[in-house]
C-alpha cells in the first residue's frame, strides 16, 4: 500500500491529467483555479488508501478519488460566499476574485463533474457508492445550514456543535473511506466500519483545527489566527468554555462574543487569556485524543493487514497532530 | 399511453408522496415552497410519455421524472439569485424571501436530491441515464453563463444566441425524453433521436417565450409583459431586428438598448414599435415553425405506434402554441 506521499504524488498526477479547458472560460477558469490550489487532498487519498486497504487497485479508485476532491472543491467555492471569505490558502477567493454570480455557477458546474467522475464506479458497486456520494453531499449541506444559523444563535449546545461538524466536515471523510473501500472490495459490514473510523478522525481533525484557529503558530500555521473569535463563532472551544466556566466568567466570555466595541486584537487576546485560565487547550485535545482512540479500536476491529493499518493510522495521526 | 392531464395527475401524485421533512428547516422550507410551485411540468411529463412511447412502465420512469424536476427547479432557484429576480410564477423567489446564502445552498441541496432519484434507474442502464443527466447539468451551467455574458456583450450574433438556448434550456427537454426513452426500452439510436426531437422543440419552446415576454397577452401571461426589454435582453427579437433593420433603426435600437434615460413604459412601446415595424413577428414565428417541422421530420423517423406519437405531437403543439 503506498505512503501518502506516494499517493499524494500519484493523485496530482491523475489530476493534472485532467482537462477543463471548455467554454465559457468564464465558468471554466474559477474551476481550473479552484482545482489547483493545492490542498493537503487528504480526502482524495484517503479513498485511494481505503481501496488498497482491501487488495483493490488504486487506478479504479481514481476516478472516486477525484469525485471526492471536486465535490470538496465545490463546496469551498459555495461556502466562501456563504462566508463573505476574501482569501484561501493565501489566494483570493473565488468569490472575491470573479463575484458571487461566477462562484454560484462554477461550483454548480463542478458539483456535476464531480458526479462524472462519481459514476465511474463500476456498475457492480455504483448503486452503493453513488448513494454514500449523495448521501454525504446533502448532509455537507445540512451541516453548513446549522454552522450558519449557529451564528445567530447564542444557545447552541456542545453537542449541536459536534452534531454540525459531523454533517458539515466529517461525512465527508467517512465517505472518501467507505467509497474507497467498495471500490476495493470490501464488504458492506467491512465500508461502514471504515466509515465510522473516517467519522471519529474527521471530527477530530476540525476540533484540531478549531484549536489552531485560536492558538496556532502563524508561523507555522500560515494565516492569522483569532479569526473564529473576532466573527464570534461558536468553536468547541467556546461552547466547551461556556459549559465550565463560572458565571462571571460565562457572563465575561458572552459579551465579548456580542460586542463589537472591542479591537479585534484585545478581543482575541482576552478571549485567549479565558481560554487558557479555564485549561480549554487540555479539554480540546482529550477530546481530540478520545475521538482518535475511538477511531484506533474500530480500525483495530477490522480484518486487515497490519502494515497497511499502520499507514492508515499514520495519515490519522498526521491529521490530528498537525500543527497547520 | 398517458395524455398530458393525465400523466400531469400521476406526476403531481407521486411528487406529493414525496417527503421533505428533513432537518434543519432553513434548508429544505425553501426546497418544499419551489417544489411544490406548480409550474408546467412539461420536463418530467416528456420523461414519462417516452418511456410509454417504447412500451415501458410510467411507474419505473417516475424516478427520473422527479430526477429531472428537481434538477430543473434547483436551476430557478440559482438563476434567481444570479438575475436578482425578485418574483417567479407570482410568488417571491427563494432568493428574496430567504436570502442568497439560504437559496445557493437548498439549490445546492435539491441537486444533490436530484441525484438522488437519477441514481434509481435500473442498473442496466444507469451509466448511460446518468451520463446524459450529467452532462445535460453541466450544459445547463455553461448556457447560463453565455446568457450572463451576453448582457454585457454588445456583439452577439443570432447563432450565439441560438447556441446559448440550446444550452440553457433545449438540452434538458431532450434529457427528458432521452432518460425516458432509455427507461422505456429505446434502442440508443432511437433515443439519440427523440433527444434531437427535443433539442427542437426545446429551441421552439424558448423563441415562444422571448416573443410572449414582449407581444404576450398581460391578462393570459399572467405578468408584465416587456421585462426583456427593459433589462436590455438581447432575445432573439432584438438580434433578428439588429440583422435586418437599415443602419437608422439599427442605431435607435441599439441606443435605446443602451440608455437608461427613457422610462420604462416608453422604452417598451418603442422598441415594439421598431420590432413591428420590421416584422420580428414574423420571422420568430417562422424559425418557431421551422424547428416544429424538424421536430416532427425526426419523430417520422422514429418507428413507434402513430396513436402515441399523436400524444408527443399535441404535447410540443401545446409547447408553441401556448399563449402564457
Amino acid at each position: 500500500m503506498g505512503s501518502y506521499e506516494e499517493l499524494l504524488t500519484f493523485f496530482e498526477q491523475n489530476l493534472e491529467a485532467q482537462t477543463f479547458g471548455h467554454q465559457p472560460d468564464e465558468l471554466y477558469a474559477p474551476i481550473r483555479y479552484t482545482v489547483n490550489l493545492r490542498g493537503k487532498r487528504i480526502r482524495p487519498i484517503l479513498t485511494l488508501m481505503a481501496c488498497e486497504l482491501f487488495g483493490g487497485d488504486k487506478e479504479e479508485a481514481v476516478s472516486q478519488a477525484l469525485a471526492i476532491e471536486f465535490f470538496h472543491n465545490f463546496t469551498l467555492i459555495h461556502d466562501d460566499i456563504m462566508d463573505n471569505a476574501p482569501i484561501r490558502r493565501g489566494l483570493e477567493t473565488v468569490f472575491k476574485k470573479w463575484g458571487s454570480n461566477i462562484a454560484i455557477l462554477s461550483g454548480d458546474t463542478l458539483f456535476a463533474m464531480a458526479y462524472q467522475y462519481a459514476q465511474q464506479a463500476r456498475t457492480e458497486i455504483l448503486p452503493q457508492t453513488l448513494s454514500v456520494f449523495s448521501k454525504t453531499a446533502i448532509e455537507v449541506c445540512e451541516g453548513q445550514q446549522y454552522d450558519l444559523n449557529y451564528e445567530k444563535d447564542n444557545h447552541v449546545s456542545v453537542d449541536e456543535y459536534i452534531e454540525m461538524i459531523r454533517l458539515k466536515t466529517a461525512v465527508l471523510f467517512g465517505a472518501s473511506l467507505k467509497i474507497g473501500a467498495l471500490v476495493g472490495g470490501a464488504t458492506k459490514r467491512e465500508a461502514d466500519e471504515l466509515y465510522d473510523f473516517g467519522i471519529n478522525i474527521g471530527l477530530g481533525f476540525q476540533l484540531k483545527d478549531d484549536l489552531l484557529d485560536a492558538f496556532g503558530d502563524e508561523e507555522v500555521f500560515g494565516k492569522m489566527t483569532g479569526g473564529d473569535i473576532i466573527s464570534n463563532k461558536k468553536t468547541y472551544l467556546y461552547l466547551k468554555a461556556i459549559e465550565v466556566a463560572d458565571s462571571k466568567t460565562r457572563e465575561e466570555l458572552t459579551e465579548l462574543y456580542n460586542t463589537t466595541d472591542i479591537p479585534d486584537k484585545d478581543k482575541t487576546a482576552r478571549v485567549k487569556e479565558i481560554f487558557s485560565r479555564l485549561e480549554i487547550n487540555t479539554a480540546v485535545n482529550n477530546k481530540i485524543d478520545a475521538y482518535f482512540d475511538a477511531g484506533m479500536k474500530i480500525l483495530q476491529g477490522i480484518d486487515i493487514n497490519e502494515e497497511n493499518k499502520q499507514i492508515l493510522i499514520d495519515i490519522a495521526r498526521r491529521m490530528i497532530d498537525r500543527e497547520k
